[in-house]
């Protein structure tokens, strides 16, 4: 009989997470002080965020992070995620690839998020704060937060991109369900908010405007409120990497090992979790695998971004982070991946791509949700858009391996449903979507 | 370490459903041919239905019923579902009540609905059948019935109540999305809807209308077409014991037996998926688990309806069934629960109460929306409206072991997420949400 879907016991679970920087040959440029072009302190950081998250951002050394035994016990409300095996995506492919997919869609709010969320907000209620903020476009993050800050009984603020909270309203409601505060950002809660409002009454909101709001609340008060997020920053990817680590020990129970690992890319949370386990044996061992940033034909930042410092956000009141990047006043393109719409990639992915370790593949939106609708239709999960890039790069790869009459086992990160993001399928259905160019 | 969730690995996944009909002391009485008031003949049956299911249907003498394999194969690709220890429930209640809850909403899907669809396309393509067609109301049968359709090459014609199709888009795309026809009935593609939108052209459908639709359309082209139903009929029960036989294997994994089975209720599908296989050992063994129906109060058939002889639809052309029922005239309150918004249970459930073996708790619509939130905030997965109501009988049972100092095993069915049901989340936190009185 062959089995479809591994599962680890939960004695199996990782207890540490991977923090690759320890093992890097060439370590990734440290952040800067916008003001003073020095690399940033602890001190200076965890004004912001937690400070034991920034500990980990700065920790160039240790390669195993505990999981503390709390975080660990709420991750076994829901992990290990299944891996399974793609067998009818394979058929309907008739690819002679194993395909194998790391389900992150099971999960509480229907994405991988949540694996970075419950920390982040453990060591904030360890360091006696009171309230955390974000801010989220589309709203996976804002969600994922909303959902952990209520674990630990703190209070939520999300500044939502008011296009989204208009627009969207699903996964607006369902982080007011879980008590957060919704603000439409820009808001009159903060200065920053009132000042583009004063400017422009109709503004319609961007992640730039929403981030200035929800770091300024953070860093007026950081005693009692620390600013989350959910990518690009290292001590993200090192929470993800529980993705692949689990992963890693599935895959020996399938019996395999990734010849390619493939995932989407908007700031590198998904593609560091999935990929940094596999990756060290590379680094330690000369493993071949292959990584593949799947990232939008029209927000391409790996394949055709340049490598320098650039703020995280577009109003420019971030660290400089050392990043593949489109330029931080890059205006991504209108496409439904609302979590690819990102003008950056994180430190440590910039690098290892610099050095010629990982690579990025660009996908224009209509093959994203062609070999989306494949995989709805052959494995019975509606993908997120973005995840979708993941799929077509799958698809690509497990193409080629037909031409060539080779098997190549292919693993790729579900990072989670689209169920929310209906009216996306229905402009596809209705031939209403378009590609982007990247300009 | 404590384990919270349970699998099984795919070699010990049942391979057998459970047919109750064979342990019951009291069989259900025969379905009514509604011409002639005879029981309802194979031959009959099977112009409606797939064959083999009309056989199952009318199967009262084999406990066992096999799984086909390719039905089998298909269910490996998402089964066993997770059974879960809800610590985190039990701790908000601060109860010494022992819950678990077998976790259906990460199917395909989101819900158990594909459990049954699966089996019924594969047996309309082994008769060579081409089409299948079905009635939705808010979409949970029809998306199941859509993938599975799919997945055998079927094409699907579905009969959405025009008011759903309208109002709530998203399950309809998603439908569209897996390439179901979809049609807001009443319509104009046949004689029932074009009688009924001669006579009021605004007509906005119900179940009633839609089922007449969709068994006109099968029975013009029974060689060709076949009907198939989410949830009353024995055949869809027997399909659904796959939860419960994974359930009671989970159990002894956990190293509990359930005091109490609960689940929601609308025709029982998922309450008889849940309760047969455990029903069993009260029969054979005398073991003395208490099953509980969570019906909604404005839509009471097991606590207030009675028990007779009455048609399955509100046009009055489906066999007559011996049950409980408020009358298959009787028009439910909107309430949010769609799946539950059904005058009558199914023939086996029906006699199973009637013998005082199985009852029913009615719950207002604002407590299972209470109990809800509470599940969604200390679990992290927000409950369909229907699922609500099988928490919301869990938590009366959990608050009651508190009273009494008694530590009981509670087991609910969490039949689907709630993820698309977002704006009756929003309805409830702005308390715009009523309760409605059966009348």
């Amino acid at each position: 009989m062959k089995q479809k879907r591994f599962f680890l016991s939960d004695s199996e679970l990782p207890q540490q997470w991977y923090n690759i920087v320890a093992d890097m040959p060439q370590k990734p440029q440290p952040l800067l002080n916008p003001q003073t072009r020095q690399p940033a302190k602890l001190d200076e950081l965890s004004q912001i965020f937690a400070t034991e998250c920034c500990r980990q951002e700065l920790n160039t050394t240790e390669a195993w992070i505990d999981i503390p035994e709390q975080v660990q016990e709420l991750y076994r409300n829901y992990r290990s995620t299944p891996l399974v095996r793609a067998y009818g995506l394979e058929k309907a492919l008739d690819t002679p690839a194993h395909i194998y997919f790391k389900n992150e869609s099971v999960n509480p709010l229907g994405s991988h998020k949540i694996n970075s969320a419950i920390p982040q907000c453990y060591y904030c209620k360890q360091e006696g704060i009171t309230n955390v903020t974000t801010e989220t476009g589309a709203g996976q993050w804002g969600m994922a937060l909303s959902y952990a800050a209520r674990l630990f009984g703190l209070e939520a603020a999300v500044y939502q991109v008011k296009v989204s909270y208009n627009q969207k309203p699903y996964r607006r409601i369902l982080m007011q369900t879980f008590g957060a505060q919704v603000i439409a950002s820009p808001s009159m809660s903060t200065r920053a908010g009132k000042d583009i409002l004063t400017h422009d009454p109709n503004h319609n909101g961007s992640l730039g405007t929403a981030i200035s709001e929800a770091v300024e609340l953070a860093t007026t008060t950081p005693e009692k409120c620390k600013y989350t997020l959910g990518s690009v920053m290292n001590h993200v990817s090192l929470h993800q990497t529980i993705m692949g680590l689990e992963a890693e020990k599935q895959m020996e129970m399938a019996g395999e090992y990734p010849d390619k690992v493939i995932a989407c890319f908007g700031g590198g949370s998904n593609f560091s979790g999935i990929c940094f386990p596999f990756m060290r044996h590379n680094l330690r061992q000369g493993k071949k695998t292959e990584f593949i940033a799947a990232e939008p034909a029209s927000c391409p930042k790996i394949t055709r971004g340049e490598f320098r410092y650039d703020y995280g956000d577009e109003a420019g009141i971030t660290p400089l982070i050392p990043m593949f990047t489109l330029g931080h006043k890059f205006k991504p393109a209108n496409i439904h991946a609302g979590g690819l719409r990102y003008h950056g990639a994180g430190a440590i992915v910039s690098q290892l791509i610099k050095d010629g370790l990982m690579h990025g593949m660009d996908i224009p939106q209509l093959e994203s949700f062609d070999a989306g609708l494949l995989f709805a239709r052959s494995e019975g999960i509606i993908p997120a858009p973005e995840s979708c890039h993941a799929i077509a790069a799958t698809v690509r790869e497990a193409l080629k391996c037909k031409e060539e009459g080779k098997s190549k086992t292919l693993l790729f990160c579900l990072t989670g449903h689209g169920l929310i993001d209906a009216t996306a399928y229905e402009q596809y259905i209705n031939g209403d979507l378009i590609n982007y160019e990247y300009k």
